[in-house]
């Protein structure tokens, strides 16, 4: 058992800071309406109207509590990076609203207690009660984790028993599922905290009846005569529900739904051993993978239904790349880990992490990036109506606010995605300066982590404790590095990575000392030709950071620069830029802009000037004057 | 004055035959709701029903009438291509329900008259009453001038005695303009055939009224409390009445809109002497063309206003590049020609008339685009919902039928732009397979004009008729030529090229015979840097035909093509390819799509092979096998 870890240094350990000093008292003034400029949450007010606190309407969407929900959840695990005791406050306030916005049955959504309490139940495919239900379950049960206090997990104990009153495969119960994804994961959180068989169950029943035939989906809309709550019926594939899920093969639909659900049933297939549901998750994460992610880790090709198209459909101006998507992403990859321990889903979640998740927030925690496309021109997202889904700058909020609390949530939990325990030993996952206590089941361990990452990628292990036994641990090798030399209390060790990691299997003792120096080159990555928007261009990566140019350092037309695939790549440690980035030089050119007229006879060769290209990490963009920004490059011949 | 023109062979004569033989055929049909799988269009029914003589409701939009007037038009342009009785019955069947439709105080408009009684002249912004009327009056026009009945001219002028008593600059009437222009160039049309200054008066106050402050349409907007016809109110710049028409200097707005009213502006300020509305035409010119216009001579940058954005942004796969924009660009290109006779804009003009009004029509003449993006990935139109606006193939006909009936409107009156007459001169702009009878100060003469245009430029124009006095003739010399030979009677003359025209000033005698050879090669065009879109890439251009790649000579995925400016281009005249045209072949690349992933390493140099690249004009694309399409081509260094 993984006792605790605790990020100590480096960029995951001050984005942690930034979302815990910074967003989340932030993100507690927008819900409850009190960021000037921002559109007023409602949030909190709701829940006072409910408990019957306050006078006045619900404000928001029909999904509005999940935001206190994702809040909630990130200040539990704030509660592990750092004690805060008005936070803490903010949360017992929050859990004492529900109590008594919690009706006699344990039902508990402002929007359906204020608004239309007469229509419970007659919406699960737009409505959002079991995506509701499923953040503030998986608050209450990151709550109950961090400080074992259970006062909001019996309210959440109270919802889902009631939920299984009305929903489930008995003869009179609605067989349906939510049209948004989410409650499945909870109800793995719930099941593994507890060891409570309800939620095990409700978890396995809301992944089982999934787009079977009859499809409930549209059994529930002729039902209410085609009517939506929304101003368009999306096909069943836009909520995953066309098909069972057993026999879907290609990541389809919205995509936060999408990887919420794949993440949902990588739970469930671990948790009941389930091999054809592995299967599933296994063809799908293939899907999404190998056809319909960015190359930043992005995932979305489409502003219309937030997600997935088609095979090699990326387009980078108008990407979606919704923020949550990424951080969906993230969860689907840290399921697989547990699944199955192969490296892919590490470097895949560091890569989403690094730079599709970070993006989304500011320097200073407070404005955020909803959409994330890979080329931003800002002159045309404001004045090209067709990209006016695209904010060229992070926003302080959003009507539809899920990407800001969805961060903090993430961002506060990261101590959580570094170690991963298996049976066969430790696996360390991402990198990061820290500390960590671990149970093994020959003694406990502490392991102090230090380096430069991701600048850097030697990272040197200390270990305080002594295992009577031998015990394994698991260190991931990337797949971005082509070279790593191994040195244990001293002397080089010869270990070979196998599926993505390297394994040291000893008696660990007290002063043991492991280093694993990764070799971190600058890569220049092209797309696979299918992918039509990036032919004859290139991504300048290193390590796990995805690079870009930004018209702050390069000028305005960043399309006009060229660069030569393998040409010298200086990478520097600059502190005051961006937070501490390592920042990237190399020479490129500069197409001339010889015309007058807006066409004119193309010479022989093409006309440019050498040029110095400079390129930060794309998570850092949008920090500086405003301006354009593309990830890939032309690349010259 | 030209008093007759005929296209006798080549490709132009070739469209206007199917314009004739088929479009107005099946456009008849399809007003009549009789082209089964089309969306039934009601055009003609609705007047039948304001006539009295069918029973029903109005079917579809506020100006479903301008459908018909359009296709009178075009009918009556068609007269002089070639007399059809049944045709023409249908045109005086019309003319017989319009004059019965047509109300007592001379309203004539079926919207109002059938759907909405009370509501005549309460929204000129949206509501497209004076855009019915100007197409109506410039059908009536184009009847007289044809045929000599005056009947439908009589109705039209009743209906504008009426608009007159509406609107206009007296007290008590309504000082405004229409949302959507077209009666400007009515007007003018009027004026100049009848002589009558009642419409010139009416021209000239919808051109100077629009954009004064304060502004119509927003007190319009205020008197119905902001109700909007459509889904959302434009701003005033759509309407191109967001300032004074003297004081704008950038193409804004709907691009078909703002080319009507560039084109009624510049027949003002000929007609009128307007030196103050000349130079407004001439920035508005610069604007376009400089820097708002795709290089097939499309118009619209996107889909939400179907128009202009800013400066420079001209995406291809998501371009507007409505075909009515493209006919608008020809009828505004041709009223500069004849404000000042600059070779440029007979260049714009046939430019657009290649390569953004032909490709709106199958060969069969019997589909339509309506949309013409200069990149096409059909996968992406279909499944890619940011793309939906786009037809990856050519459609039956629309809900919004505005581009077939114009279509058909311009290719019966093709004929009309051949020769322009001024005083200094007769003009040939156009050029094509023709004989023209033409009446100069100094006696009849007709002009027999033979040669390849636009596969070859070796026209030969032969004379008859002996002129009392020398009397000039110009030739236009498009830019596009940089090498041409003069033959006047077989001895080579020396003409200097002055302005885009060389000019022959001399008696002409029966059996003169003038060679105009000029010299066409393959171009490879590039756009100006600041185009981010077509940054590394060249069009292949050859006369005035832009050429595409199509997927059914090329296979699938475009964009892995490489082409090398200057390679040797071999073009070839394909009687059988696509109704006949010149295919161009070069050699070039294809980068192997080495990867079976989607990302992965990019090797120092691109890894492709030979291949032979086939071109096609732009115009014919999408005829054979639906498939992906492209102008734009990858360039190698």
């Amino acid at each position: 058992m993984i006792r605790s870890v605790k990020l100590d240094g480096g960029l995951l350990r001050n984005k942690q800071r930034v979302a815990v000093e910074k967003m989340l008292p932030y993100q507690w003034a927008a819900l409850n309406d009190q960021v000037e400029g921002a559109e007023p949450s409602g949030c909190v007010n709701n829940f006072k109207i409910a408990a019957g606190k306050a006078k006045g309407e619900h404000v928001g969407l029909v999904f509005q509590d999940s935001d206190a929900a994702k809040y909630l959840e990130a200040a539990a695990w704030a509660e592990q990076v750092k004690h805060d005791a008005s936070r803490r406050k903010n949360v017992t306030q929050m859990i004492k609203l529900f109590e008594k916005a919690q009706m006699e049955d344990g039902y508990l959504n402002t929007w359906y207690t204020l608004k239309e309490p007469g229509k419970r139940w007659t919406n699960l495919r737009e409505c959002h009660e079991l995506y509701v239900a499923g953040h503030m379950l998986e608050a209450a049960v990151a709550w109950f984790r961090t400080t074992g206090d259970r006062s909001y997990l019996d309210v959440m104990e109270r919802n889902i028993d009631h939920i299984m009153t009305v929903i489930g495969p008995e003869e009179g119960k609605i067989h349906g599922y939510g049209g948004h994804e989410v409650l499945e994961m909870a109800c793995a959180s719930a099941y593994e905290v507890t060891g409570q068989e309800k939620y095990r169950a409700l978890m396995t029943y809301l992944i089982d009846e999934r787009g079977k035939e009859p499809n409930f989906f549209d059994e529930e809309l002729n039902s209410r005569n085609g009517e939506s709550h929304w101003s368009r019926n999306w096909p069943l594939s836009y909520f995953q529900a066309h098909k069972p899920v057993r026999e879907q093969t290609d990541a389809d639909g919205h995509a936060v739904r999408a990887c919420y659900l794949y993440a949902g049933m990588a739970d469930a297939a671990r948790i009941n051993g389930d091999d054809s549901l592995t299967a599933a998750c296994k063809t799908l994460w293939r899907s999404l993978v190998d056809k319909r992610m960015y190359v930043t880790g992005a995932l979305g090709s489409t502003n219309v239904i937030e997600g997935f198209t088609f095979d090699y459909d990326l387009p980078n101006e108008r990407a979606y790349s919704e923020t949550c998507a990424a951080i969906a992403l993230v969860f689907f990859a840290q399921r697989m880990l547990r699944l199955e321990p192969a490296g892919e889903y590490g470097d895949v979640m560091e890569r989403a992490l690094y730079s599709a998740v970070l993006p989304g927030v500011s320097e200073e925690g407070d404005k955020f990036f909803y959409v994330n496309p890979l080329s931003v021109w800002p002159e045309a997202c404001q004045k090209n109506n067709d990209l006016q889904f695209v904010a060229a700058q992070r926003q302080p909020w959003f009507g539809c606010a899920c990407c800001p609390p969805n961060l903090a949530r993430l961002l506060c939990s990261l101590q959580n995605y570094l170690y991963l325990q298996r049976d066969d030993g430790l696996y360390a996952i991402l990198y990061g300066s820290s500390t960590a206590q671990v149970e093994t089941p020959a003694g406990q361990i502490s392991i102090r982590q230090r380096g430069g990452y991701p600048w850097s990628a030697r990272q040197v292990f200390e270990f305080e404790g002594d295992t009577n036994e031998p015990y394994s641990i698991f260190f991931r090798v990337p797949a971005w590095c082509k070279k790593y030399e191994a040195v244990l209390n001293g002397q080089t060790v010869a270990l070979v990575c196998d599926n993505g990691f390297v394994r040291l299997n000893r008696r660990w003792q007290t002063g043991d000392k492991f280093v694993l120096d990764m070799k971190m080159e600058v890569r220049f990555v092209r797309a696979n030709a299918a992918v039509r928007a990036d032919a004859g261009k290139v991504a300048v990566l290193r390590g796990p950071v995805v690079y870009c140019a930004e018209e702050a350092d390069n000028g305005a037309n960043l399309s006009a620069l060229t660069i030569s695939v393998g040409t010298k790549v200086t990478a520097q440690y600059c502190k005051d830029l961006l937070g501490g980035v390592v920042a990237l030089e190399a020479k490129g050119h500069r197409e001339l802009a010889a015309l007058d007229t807006l066409y004119g006879d193309a010479p022989r060769h093409i006309e440019r000037v050498k040029t110095p290209i400079r390129l930060v990490p794309y998570f850092a963009w949008g920090n500086r004057t405003p301006g354009e920004m593309d990830v890939w490059l032309r690349r010259e011949d």
